[in-house]
């Protein structure tokens, strides 16, 4: 099989094909990108019309979804532990999860930080704040879902928790913790404790560095 | 098996669960609720915490992500050719698009719908209106996909072309038809000639009417 290419920018959304990379032994070729790619690797956009991170290019398959790569990365060989079948226990759930992770819980961050933070000049900062609350109040169903559990499905580690775990650490990084419930805070040290997780950060921040050197 | 049960507003999202079982030849035991639910249908609040719709409700299995139940309700039984499976030509890309079409093309709608349609009078429409440019920018990678294809993957319709169809279909119900290329109401089109559209979308109509009565 050939190896798969890995555009992205260090702890974007990205850092799910990175974690899920090392958490299925897949050996990923990582070209970390300055942020943001549209403006200074204009080059990129040929490669990726949308100027959006991260892009994975694995022969004649192109995919732009950090959830979907994820996902991918975890059934590539077919499945294994790190995703579930048709027909298993969870399986719902399991897709579910996946989708709700950045349709739901991660792009409402998005419209915070844009109107909160890159833009907050431009007197639309409310507009953020109402996404900010919305992404809150949306945490409710993963909550809910992992009372009593450790992982969101099948009492294993998948894709799902890497996809949901994402949201979290992003919620963190952008100021949005106060709103997170402990149990969730909980959830996602379990998370980046993993030894998969921790490989993964640290080949986007090894790459990140030699961009700035 | 079970008969699911699809709790959904006509017109939503959750029309992509409704169209996919109707593809899929899924019996779906419909319940239409006036919109928006939270504050139309209180008690909803009670099976679904979120109060979005769709819910899907399949035995011990809750969804609430319309992408993930459409394709669900595609391999409920295995996989079909509604689906495309690990290993099979295009799965990447099947597995992309049914992502790509709630986070990045009816997620900033809604942004738009939210700013610009229902809280018009809040004074942030710039918001919306701001998202609106955003969903017409991203749709450069459907339209490119599509160039010399039918459908979006493996020369056959399958669920991605549900889930995208889907944020087209809203694009035209929500007044941001102006910016969408030509070629992409051309596919618009011919999935809305689809049969099992057209009964989808008169089996929501037909609730719809009968909560008026």
């Amino acid at each position: 099989m050939t190896t798969p290419v890995l555009y992205t920018c260090a702890r974007s959304r990205g850092l799910r094909a990175t974690w899920a990379a090392e958490e299925a032994g897949v050996a990923l070729d990582l070209k970390i990108l300055p942020f943001p790619p549209r403006y200074l690797a204009p080059e990129f956009m040929a490669l990726n019309p949308l100027g959006t991170v991260p892009l994975l290019v694995d022969g004649d398959t192109r995919m732009t979804e950090s959830c979907a790569i994820a996902h991918y990365l975890g059934t590539r060989e077919g499945y294994t532990d790190l995703s579930i079948a048709p027909g298993e226990q969870d399986y719902g759930a399991y897709c579910d999860y996946t989708y709700h992770a950045d349709a739901t819980i991660t792009f409402p961050q998005t419209v915070y930080m844009r109107f909160a933070i890159f833009e907050k000049d431009k007197g639309l900062a409310e507009a953020g704040v109402a996404y900010a609350k919305w992404f809150h109040k949306r945490l409710v169903k993963v909550e809910q879902r992992l009372e009593g559990r450790e992982f969101l499905c099948a009492d294993r580690f998948t894709v799902a928790d890497i996809c949901v775990g994402y949201a979290l650490i992003l919620a963190e990084s952008v100021g949005l913790d106060e709103g997170v419930p402990e149990s969730l805070k909980a959830y996602r040290a379990r998370l980046t404790a993993r030894e998969a997780y921790q490989r993964a950060f640290a080949r986007e921040e090894e790459g990140r560095l030699a961009l700035a050197s």
